[in-house]
């Protein structure tokens, strides 16, 4: 078999879209493409070539002839439906949070743990887009010097909630910049022009469901349960690409010119480190790269093994689709 | 003497006008207000109760009857014209960074070391907006349990560069809506719909003159060489208020519960902390609060004496402007 029966569901989220992008940007040997999403947006139609693909309402039958399912329509519907998808024969690569946690459900960064992938029961997890970038970035640290403490601050764009968020961000900021009181609909207060500490719910540790995330799918991928993270997550009013501010102690001392040296050969991210011209990594360039961004490189003044690092990816590509294409590569 | 003749240097800009409302707002005790600016912007009128206030050009002459100067100007402003106010009987409190690591010239957020103003040589220093709210909100920290680290991301708005910087995020916005290309004149890459991870200049270890300030005059206004602070400053689209995340490790242990005990009974800080309702302190809530919002509480689920908290404050008020006229009130 060298090509394959494909299912995205969620096709018709910004997240379902990407991966239709991505099957075509990067060639990926498919026999038949399957769009699945609610009966709502069932009859959209999505281009993938030169066809013009009809969306198909997701039923119990609807993976009789898959192979790979991309699933993209948030935990509950992964949860219905993944094991409805694996008895079908399909194998599932879920780009929820449903089953990250799962003892017996890899969760796979391509460029991190591809080894990892080699022990799963028909489902595969992507991870959290705010973890993927971090551990591309830290993964030839740890490897090289090992870590010791991860505090990390992330700058989120709204686009990793959904297309509505995009949406209440575009009419938000046009309200205000007419003097006009914006509405708030999917977040909890005005995103224009503001800073929302908070993503997803709150936990009763008094993290966010995002916060614990990053600091549980990291350990997990990382197979390391001994780094010590901390992790404050926050939404700014962008539309594309996240941006971290991540700060790390690692085990053994290396110099950051040797750090640089290690980044601009590491497949997978792209090194904007030239502060001489004001150059560092940019949420807005998020839109051109594909590859997670490391810049700002610094070591701390007051900490021996002390680093800062700034570090931005795409979070609907890098973060989320491409990431799971790239799970489905490495399966075949 | 119990009435001053005040003058206002740069009182066209984002903080001098400030600075003039929080003068009439205090009933400050005036004898005559006096709005120096530039030669471009002498003879703009500006109101200050039921007058309406000419502004003079700042020349050598312009301090004679002057008792008491604010100057937010900038640097090069200041470094000239602050001796020139002093020799002429006035004492400067200066919002430039021109003199605040000056050890003659004392650094003052009146919340939090009010004593160190006994001993000054005529110029005063108002701290960077970053550091006044930071140190506002860690004092009672400081007090009680003593404080080891601190490791700061900002998320700081883009009044703090000024009136072009206003202009510049509203035109890049609506040209950003319109899908348009923006220009960037005051930053040096796109700052509507971005984050920019730098603030002021790169020094030559990597980190800004904005994160130094951050990590110097923390120092000075705490009395304590001792702290480990490192700082990534970061400007995020938005108009006022800065936001700040802030993780630190503590000498002794204190409880969140205690913490936020004492910070209910502190004056010049509101604590906005109810994450069962989705509360929790909000750029755009500076607009209508002086005080410095803390929320966001929370151990660190991997140190003993860690703890993560959100900060925020109107930069132009209480990080600057106000900050100066309660110094100023100090004064006399």
């Amino acid at each position: 078999m060298s090509e394959f029966n494909v299912a995205v569901v969620g096709a018709t989220g910004v997240v379902g879209r990407e991966m239709v992008k991505i099957l075509e940007e990067r060639e990926f040997p498919l026999n038949n493409l399957t769009l699945l999403a609610s009966e709502r947006s069932a009859g959209e139609i999505i281009n993938y070539r030169e066809n013009k693909l009809e969306v198909q309402e997701l039923t119990k039958d609807s993976f009789n002839t898959i192979d790979i399912a991309l699933f993209s329509a948030g935990s509950t519907v992964s949860k219905k439906y993944a094991p409805i998808a694996v008895k079908s024969g399909a194998i599932v690569i879920d780009n929820s949070s449903a089953f990250r946690m799962d003892k017996s459900v890899p969760l796979i960064v391509p460029e991190v743990n591809p080894s990892d992938l080699t022990r799963h029961n028909g489902i595969i997890a992507n991870p959290n887009c705010s973890t993927i970038q971090m551990v591309i970035a830290l993964k030839p640290i740890l490897d090289i010097a090992g870590i010791n403490r991860i505090i990390v601050s992330t700058y989120q764009s709204v686009s990793g909630t959904g297309k509505d968020a995009v949406t209440e961000l575009t009419e938000q900021s046009l309200k205000v910049l007419n003097n006009k009181k914006p509405k708030s609909k999917v977040y909890p207060h005005q995103i224009a022009f503001n800073v929302l500490p908070q993503i997803d719910e709150f936990e009763g540790n008094g993290f966010t469901k995002e916060e614990m995330k990053l600091i549980h799918e990291t350990k997990k991928i990382f197979n390391n349960k001994q780094i010590r993270i901390t992790a404050t997550t926050a939404r700014v009013p962008v539309f594309y690409g996240h941006s971290e501010s991540v700060y790390l102690v690692t085990d053994k001392k290396i110099t950051i010119k040797k750090l640089k040296g290690i980044y601009i050969k590491t497949k997978g991210i792209r090194l904007v480190d030239d502060i001489a011209n004001n150059k560092y990594p940019l949420a807005i360039m998020s839109e051109t790269y594909d590859e997670v961004m490391v810049g700002r490189l610094r070591k701390d003044l007051t900490e021996p093994n002390g680093i800062n690092m700034w570090i931005v990816a795409n979070n609907l590509r890098k973060g989320a689709a491409l990431n799971a294409v790239q799970i489905a590569e490495l399966l075949i």
